[in-house]
């Protein structure tokens, strides 16, 4: 089965496009497909067209985004009847559905979004719970086009919801995705260490670098399962604790998952990071279960009056120092009333950087039973990537810290 | 001028190839140039050389990405010369040069790495500083065709360099882009408001609906300069308030200058949006400037202990309520210090929504001076977008309220 993918938006933006390939192309691959072959366009009626045909005859599915706005440039509809040679229908339904969505938002349905009420002649709709536009999906010469809006967001749920609806009907040879994630050790580490495997597995299996996590995807025949799992040892018995788990979501819900299974609550305390180690905890759905808050103490006002940061402390050894970083756990776990704490303190640059205290050097500290210390790290890379790279050192911490100290 | 783009690689890595669409996009947009169409194609030789022939046919550039690597799966060479009917040519000097490139880090140059050497009959050679695989550049039929290796590192300066030296002899309009952005007003109503202006400009100007923010993108030839001045007078007078201003970058940056320009401090009081907003401002570089500190208060153990909120304010109207908005940003005004607060509490989901209390209820509070209110809204979306919806709903009110209350 051969699948190719469409994505259309305005010229302007192709650097910010193509997100929505990153994303159907992380969904298509979970359940088993992969894509053949991406397109973007730009919102050229004849450009879209001519993609279209193209993929349409050269494949047995063809997804596209974008281009179901209101507005005069969103011409992904009518392209895409007029490729096919139908007609655009006023469906009434459809647009008192759309009038609903607007009045709940207490705005007047505009007339303009009177054109995401068109359907495709003999095309039937996918609901749209996070926006206006409906997805559309068609069944044309045993092909399948699906249709959907351009917003991530809105695009994700309902790509997911289809893919799972349609899956059994799709011909392909069964395919299954593992993820085997490792963390704390280099790419190419990690390569060396598996090179046996890399050259008896060549194509289908392909070690990704993300910047806090190194994942080896394997892709084999739904009839080899037995060689996941000599796959699984091999890689468990090579990486030990720096081997996360098979199909992890992410690290702060393995984290969460730690926390919960042992019934402790986790306090936070940030400075230069800011709220992004709360952020990520947070993003986990139930995370109240675990996750007691966070002491985002930017200034040193608020590392001495929240957090209780003596002052001779700050004086002595300044904001960014092993001290501060140790007060900073040791008074999250004590104000949190909580089980063990997380802290933060560094320069995350541009500027105010040092030779002695340099941009990307931050101290992690740990509260937990007994356990009280702060790591020293230099990280590299720009504002964003040392906070992100700091946050995530932290939870591989406290992953550590939590797996070790049963 | 027409340019398509063309990236090869890996189909278990669509999700990552296309950032050189990005980077290629950014580049050639600098220079003034578009890009009609982006296609990305895995390692087969006859989707690549389908892909190449299309794009060669229908543009006068072709620039291609990807599959110049030493091994069997990088077939971008091959497939090339092979849709132009040229022939490889093995180049005794640029394989020394590649053996010098290993030797220099101290590496025995693999016979594999000989494939690279080969170069497309009648073609230049780019040289690459950062890596092994040369560009090449072709000329064919007057058009072009640049080929440049995947990694973006070796990509990067070969492309600028490249367009640099050769851009004077293509023809194309110089181009420049504004974009003017708009806050707190839906996609439709921008677009009504500006029918008049959208009929005149029409393949000129693009309205972009993003989840926090509008952008009208305008894109006009150099010798138009005049008529950015007319628009941005026409969106200033038809949007007034709800007008952030030219070209400007993020919301949280520019609460960042209102505040460092008025010497106002900030603090944040965070229940559901769990350190979201606190992160947004400190991705700000200098935002120590304003920015005290934020309590990411997710329990009601922390929204009593360290922001006072009283036990019977809880137990009476809840933790999501008007009344403990109100106390949180109160308190966070109060323990930080400062000069303005906000306030987030509500439910993101997808759990914990009650008939009375959905999911997507987010009470936003905010302190300042004599101001002292928290307003209701209910948001739809997922967890993560009902929690960025509120976050920037949020930096709407504190813009708002700091612009008016000069």
């Amino acid at each position: 089965m051969r699948i190719e993918v469409i994505n259309i938006g305005s010229e302007l933006l192709f650097d910010r496009l193509n997100t929505n390939i990153n994303l159907i192309s992380k969904i298509l691959l979970s359940y088993g497909f992969k894509i053949s072959k991406c397109i973007i366009v730009g919102d050229k009626k004849q450009d879209i067209k001519d993609a279209f045909l193209n993929s349409f005859k050269n494949s047995d599915m063809v997804i596209i985004t974008g281009g179901l706005g209101p507005t005069f440039d969103d011409l992904t509809r009518e392209s895409i009847a007029d490729a096919l040679n139908k007609k655009l229908i006023f469906d009434e339904k459809l647009w008192e559905n759309i009038e609903e969505k607007f009045k709940k938002r207490n705005i007047i349905p505009p007339e303009i979004n009177k054109r995401q009420a068109y359907i495709i002649e003999g095309s039937k709709i996918i609901e749209n719970k996070n926006g206006i536009a409906p997805g559309i999906i068609i069944h044309e010469n045993g092909k399948l086009i699906l249709i959907f809006p351009g917003p991530p967001n809105e695009l994700k749920p309902m790509l997911e919801e289809t893919i799972q609806s349609i899956e059994k009907n799709l011909k392909r040879e069964k395919v299954i995705t593992k993820i085997y994630s490792i963390i704390g050790i280099p790419e190419s580490e990690v390569q060396t260490r598996l090179n046996d495997l890399i050259d008896k597995m060549k194509e289908n299996l392909i070690i990704l670098a993300h910047p806090n996590l190194i994942e080896i995807v394997l892709m084999l025949h739904e009839n080899q399962k037995d060689v996941f799992l000599e796959v699984e040892d091999i890689i468990k018995e090579r990486f030990g604790i720096n081997y996360l788990g098979v199909n992890v979501s992410s690290i702060p819900e393995i984290i969460g998952e730690i926390l919960r299974k042992k019934k402790l609550h986790l306090a936070i305390a940030e400075s230069c990071t800011g709220g992004l180690a709360c952020k990520l905890i947070t993003d986990i759905p139930g995370s109240s279960d675990y996750f007691i808050g966070g002491f985002i103490t930017y200034s040193n006002i608020l590392k001495k009056k929240i957090l209780k940061v003596p002052k001779t402390i700050l004086r002595k050894y300044g904001a960014v120092s092993e001290q501060t970083a140790i007060y900073m756990a040791k008074n999250a776990k004590k104000y949190g009333k909580c089980d063990i704490s997380l802290s933060f303190t560094g320069i995350a640059g541009p500027k105010g950087g040092t030779s002695e205290k340099p941009v990307g050097l931050v101290w992690i500290g740990v509260c937990y039973k007994k356990i009280l210390f702060a790591k020293k790290f230099i990280f590299s890379g720009d504002r964003n990537t040392i906070r992100e790279r700091a946050v995530y050192k932290g939870f591989e911490l406290l992953r550590e810290i939590l797996t070790k100290n049963e």
